[in-house]
């Protein structure tokens, strides 16, 4: 393929500098104007002409400026004769909005995989989406990354004689097995159940918890409610100590404080696929970088390597039509 | 909207006469050819022109025929004139394949919604979709009936006293738990744990099933091995009797055989999405016609009326930016 | 066609609320949501199935917010089976990114009418654009209103005995001519230079101001920039007195502050196209309702009624190939 | 369906007055401009909004400013809101480039057909296909109709008891068969040899026509070489005389002439699907009216009556898989 | 263009080995998975990231299985994205369903050629379709193989002094007179009359086969109807022997049996576009290899050099508005 | 990128032929052929497969023959298997269709762009739109030249001292104070003002011109009535000679012979962007090649580099979010 030429929107610049370092090439300069009506423009300010483009842009808080501001980086990329434009999108927010469960409400997920496209996205590379299933809205190639090994490795570092691997809900649980895989660790699950068309309450802790240090793992932590009401179950089942690990650390409002502030989470772990401000950085928090997963599914696609060589244990082959060279 | 003209493919002609005595209309016809070569050809026997066409046909085996059959009758009503054409799919089997869990596999699901596109169908009405995402499949609006109501009613002909609600794997306790409220039961669920990259094994089973007339509920049985599987879990748990209920029963091989055969399955419950042959209508299975509702959603969808306010709970208005009138 | 549903964002419900009020239906509650991780969801919240459903949102700041949540409904209405879907957009902000006047940048204007389309806009209604080519960008058709009308009749009650209808630059001169016209006045205009890439300046007043009152034309106020330039000039021409007209009154900052403290500007009118909140309403501004002629449009659209023969005067018609009923 | 709104291109006035006498509506009126630059600019100028709008223009000579002239009036239509369009195009010249006999060809049959859709036909309305295949170069719904009835009734005013009808070649052959069928006469065909790369000569005469008043059956008649050829063959097997009848009146050049200029062709019979200048129309020359058709087929598409019901025999029905009503 | 990637369905993987055998690369592993409710997935085990993929499935019974594999095969090479797909699909046998000789049936030709297109095929490689005008229903480039050069090899190996080719009907007649060509011979052809609706008759035969060694040439063999039909009109005017040559050998139900049985049909001659199972496989029957063909397209395919060179006499320039190199 | 092909039409072989020239590739021979019955049909007569295919073809008189030419070109080479097709249009004239000024016209500007997309074109390369938005009516990327370097070349070569640039109406001013500023001259311009629907004139002459060099700038002469209206005034302002430049020399009828009778006009300078006749070639005007800009910009787009380098004064670079390499 041809030429790497990377860009970033305003989301997430440090994390498009990481990759960039991690790739050795440079970080594309861009220009955002905002006019006095408000409106967005951007100018793509290194030539783009046959070149192999990727735009950087998680669509985390203001998602819909962040959004915008994507939509416009792959209208100009496609105007200005890019050879091909992936779309990175580190934290894919609209992926909550995944099914109808009330009438006539929108379908943000699909809707915005289909925005993307009619902007000129060719393929997408993203992390962690909210469900499997919503690789399945878009009309384009998508490259799902996950955090899994770099969370592991993280923990593979603490005594984990006594420890298992935590899911809030049973939704999540196929990755807490995953993750408890990887760390050779059981895995236990809340069960939740709707009290009314508002309220969604943990009723069940399913796989035992006393005197173990749980390592809760979770896709996404915003309000962090479900994180705290889970806190409540642990401390009733006797955990000795809980650690709290997630991809997207979107901490909304004053959540992360208020994690922090509970003595017995001793630990709060997230990834860089949106930016934390530094007033967040609080001592109990544990950054890691996704810049290197990134980069290395970058110079993939560049090349034309496989991607899912990386992230997918090969499922052993059935008898086939052919045979392999 | 303009007239109803229903027309049904091969797979399940039963259904699609039931449907049109509930809407009082004629069934229309359509001939089916397969020529020497294998090929198939339709035509559709009844004026189509600026008609509100409804095709009826499940996506029961033989499923590549019954899609492709489908298809062609698509594409005859479009070639036809017809105002609107609403792919009517009782079973839509290939929502199964709704995710990407191994490399280069095709998402069926999302292609067959693609393919129904392609050739002329406007809108789709479907039943109990086996994930709530494969919704966001579809590029043309879909109306997603379930048969909770049908199989509430007749089990609230038993004694329910004792009686609980299982659901044979926790992504379908949603459903379990919607089914239970309307008969006013608790619910259980077992949990299932991947063994390996082929194997995936109940290990827990959550709520209480002791000394309980049991009630499982799926969304469809085609093998039946996960519902046999269950079985030895609810006898070990000390269940006292057991009935199976299922939307979609498709009893593939010798399935129905190997239910009935076991002692303590007292019925077996599911309805007429799919054609069930005579051979399998043992004495301990009981099909409950889904004509009515699915009669009912096409008068509505021709008459302008909503079909959503028979099937959702609506949700409690927040505030909002208008004013009803 | 079928009947009205009209639905508004939460960018001017005032102004929706109006129209229906002018329409006689009610204005249909829609409910919008914005998830912790800054997302958004909307749900409307009357049955749209085979309605003539119309979205009012003009892209009034904060704009990206206000055009996803119009994108999020164009999609919950076409998912609910609307009969047509017509985008109603008083102030189409967008409209000025309308060229590439530098290499790769993003084309706003194209992009945004591609976008409305992907969302299941049937149609839109504006007033009003920028340029009139911009008309050329959108795939579906657009009734574009102006407000000259509602302007001319305001200034009618004034002696316009020394009246004289000045536009800010020659590329709006057309407009100003056309407004000119309805008042029998005469028309003047500022010619402007590019000095430099990022400057560009009034140098040349065309027509004769001196001891005119002067009414002041333009589209769009937002920094209020050119307006208070073309005082100067106004000024050194020898005025005697100025109104400024606009049809969108953006007011961005503090500029409607900076035009009222101008001594010798004695009036400021604009349309009601975009939201004034209650503290930018000084005694200079009169702000002029577009709800009449939005309320008219719509209800022609609705019954099929030419909506041109409003707002064009017919050319002479030149020999032609048929003949008139 | 809304109501009717008739427009006519530049290219067969005449016909289009025909055809609104027969529907008893006015023929809407056009505005047809060509700039000083060569463009072609149109004015629908009767009101299209929700109207079923129909344009005629057959592709008569010079044909690409008709074609140009039709889509630039299905776009105006589209522009103007109509409910639906559609090109009724008599004379479909470009089917006749329906396949890639050599490497690199354009294919224009299925070109003017996207590009029709591409410009917003909702439907088409065409007569005699060259080939029957051409209707699938269209993805819009095609409603294709023949002369052969008018055709014939012209001819049973004669004395057919020693008549015949020939093809000049097989592929027309099965219209041919057609025709003869209606009027109870045998039938007969020449046979073509490709001779060189440019070169296609008669061979063989299939079937009888000594002492036979022949009637020779082609599709349309262009440079009438393959007529006057087939001329020499009939005369050498006998032939008593010869009466020409075609769908499709080209006559390019002196072809008409030409044909006249033969002694033993008594009459030359086309219909009015392109316009025949005043000098063309020599005494041998009749022209049989397809207006009452196209009349009819656009009252039944109005008012959404069959139209296959005219023109097709509907073939037996084999066993269907539904009931009659 | 990239790296080759060939992959095979199900329908005949023995061909699709004789081509990478002749290309001289591996053929990629394929699985193929049908579930219990008869839905199928497949799995491309190979990694296709940037390659030029070319799937190879012959539309053979089951037609229906494997078309559907193929459409699933193509999403899965997109969604693992291929740089360019080619669907290699030596027998189209939907191209015989490529007109609408009755009203409301559908056209199988063009549906199947959009459903590639949408599954995401880029292209098609095919041999010998039905009619030359099935080209004309893809919206992909198509190229378009024949096997007479295959079929007239193995023909030069007789005695030909006394032999003619004869076509059974005049539609292919023209394929007949290229094959006479390369052998040196002369034509004669079957002329068809439709009796009725359901039947047609062969009623002639034009040109000399008495004493003659006939060649009949038919593009596809399945009932073997209107071969043996043809056997009876060639005895009756005294060929002296019967080849019996076809491109693609259906040879439904017992049709090679019926075929073989007659004592006059000396060789029955096809190719390998489709399996032939060994119970076919017949004393008389010889099976052409298309694989070297197929194998040489694809070479050039995938290395830019012209594929039509092979195929078309190309024919002499006219005149033209450039000059060559 | 892939090998270069460059194609011409029949517009304009001489601009082809000097392009190719320039390039130093060959210009490929193309066979036009024009049916009796007046339809088109286009070869390219060499290779296209994967190769880099540029198509030159003006929009000049006969302007729908040249515009179907293009589209059968496009379409032939996109069958023939192009890699990248662009098309070449040095003179779009349908750009003056760029607005809806009256009710139900057609946007042929729009239009066109639309069909140059359907008929196969990835990418256009033009001259001098008439107004800069038309670059917004292409879905495909666009790469727009002028030709003000040429004709600021020509010019620096008389003695400028008092010469002056004209611009004949405002809405082209921009473009020659861009002109003007390359020749370090002063700019004037003409106003016009609308008087009734059909009759725009000149009433105001912005800037000095008496005793002046007058250099004309227009985008395109057509009738060269504006040119002849700008010269009274001229006069009128005692101007001291006149020359005429333009980039599009369209001379319609006798308007080149019109302008070379007027005394005072001294030159006529346009460019070779669409082709002028021998006879119209008079002694007063000048034709400037555009063939080494067109061959410039194809190496570029064929090779990747920057055109827009060629074209823009890249603006200031403002902060932006990341850094150049």
């Amino acid at each position: 393929m041809s030429e790497l030429a990377v860009f970033s929107g305003s989301a997430h610049p440090e994390l498009a500098q990481q990759i960039c370092a991690h790739l050795g090439v440079p970080l594309q300069p861009t220009r955002l104007k905002r006019f006095s009506n408000d409106c967005l423009e951007v100018q793509l300010q290194a030539n783009c002409r046959e070149q192999d483009v990727f735009i950087i842009q998680p669509f985390s808080a203001p998602v819909q400026d962040n959004l915008m501001e994507l939509l416009l980086m792959l209208d100009a990329a496609r105007g200005a004769s890019a050879a091909r434009i992936t779309a990175v999108i580190p934290y894919f927010s609209y992926a909550r909005s995944d099914k109808k469960d009330a009438p006539r409400i929108s379908l943000g997920g699909r809707l915005v995989a289909d925005l993307l496209a009619t902007a000129g996205a060719n393929r997408v590379l993203t992390m962690a989406l909210h469900s499997p299933q919503v690789h399945g809205f878009f009309s384009v190639p998508v490259d799902q990354l996950h955090a899994l090994d770099e969370l592991a490795t993280h923990f593979q570092a603490y005594d984990l004689s006594h420890a298992v691997v935590v899911s809030p809900d049973l939704g999540n649980a196929k990755n807490a097995a995953a993750f408890a895989k990887r760390l050779g660790l059981p895995v236990a699950a809340a069960a939740k159940e709707r009290i009314d068309d508002t309220t969604v309450r943990i009723t069940t802790l399913i796989g035992e918890v006393r005197n173990r240090d749980v390592i809760v793992l979770d896709d996404e932590i915003a309000s962090g409610g479900s994180i705290l009401e889970l806190l409540q179950h642990l401390r009733a089942h006797g955990a000795r100590s809980v650690r709290v690990a997630t991809t997207h650390g979107i901490f909304a409002g004053t959540s992360i404080e208020k994690l922090a502030a509970e003595a017995d989470i001793v630990e709060i772990v997230c990834t860089s696929t949106v930016p934390i401000p530094l007033g967040k950085r609080l001592p109990k928090l544990t950054v890691l970088s996704v810049a290197p997963a990134f980069a290395e599914a970058i110079r993939r696609i560049n090349s034309g390597e496989s991607v899912s060589a990386l992230f997918y244990a090969e499922p052993e082959t059935l008898p086939a039509t052919g045979t392999a060279g």
